[in-house]
């Protein structure tokens, strides 16, 4: 498989890794919004959320839990955004699922997305339609 | 306890509910990237990701998966973010640990976040501190 992330977790080609498991990899992403921002991998290929078993994405939450820690402790920084992107509408980039850790200060100036308010009965209808999904 | 969060899992102030468990709650948000714009919480109280045990984390990040299906199936999504903020530096608003679940669809406009490059030995130095503490 022709994965950029498969071959960091073979050694095929380098990357700064930080922390790793049996299960779980997590290296530094090379264009970080601050530097630290981390990435968190399941050693084997899926291809985005949807994909991986409940306990795989145990491993990898429990993961993203101790990079964050890490990088108050380490870094100095005063928080951190987790984020992790579906689908290339969604951004995703790398086909492997990943777990962004981004680590933020205050006044670093970062704005995370717009918002918006919803028209008179555009929630409950919005609500209704995703309950019948779930 | 003055948690808005804890209010709508008990009932106490209104929120559009679409999907819940023993322990976990999902409610849309009511200011929206785009309708459906879900959250996801424990119906615990956990300030934050670093609060929340393990077994708490990995039922929430499931109900996350479920949700970003929804977002699809239920109302023709292309993707979606999974985004969970962490302390006030990282734009964290309510102190009661929530995964953003964002549906997207192509062309919508939204950009993530901005990236740079690291300067050289930076990345070394940068991934020698957090392995320090990890």
């Amino acid at each position: 498989m022709d994965c950029v992330f498969c071959k960091i977790v073979a050694g095929e080609i380098p990357g700064a890794k930080v922390y790793e498991t049996d299960e779980v990899l997590a290296f530094l992403d090379i264009n970080p919004v601050h530097p630290g921002h981390t990435l968190v991998i399941p050693k084997k290929h899926y291809a985005n959320i949807e994909e991986a078993p409940a306990e795989v994405l145990s491993q990898v939450i429990s993961a993203v839990k101790k990079v964050g820690l890490a990088l108050k402790i380490g870094l100095n920084y005063q928080g951190y955004n987790v984020t992790e992107n579906n689908d290339p509408a969604a951004g995703q980039l790398i086909a492997h699922l990943h777990f962004h850790v981004i680590p933020r200060f205050e006044g670093d100036g970062l704005k995370l997305w717009p918002q918006r308010q919803y028209s008179a009965g555009e929630l409950e209808a919005t609500a209704e339609k995703l309950k019948k999904v779930l």
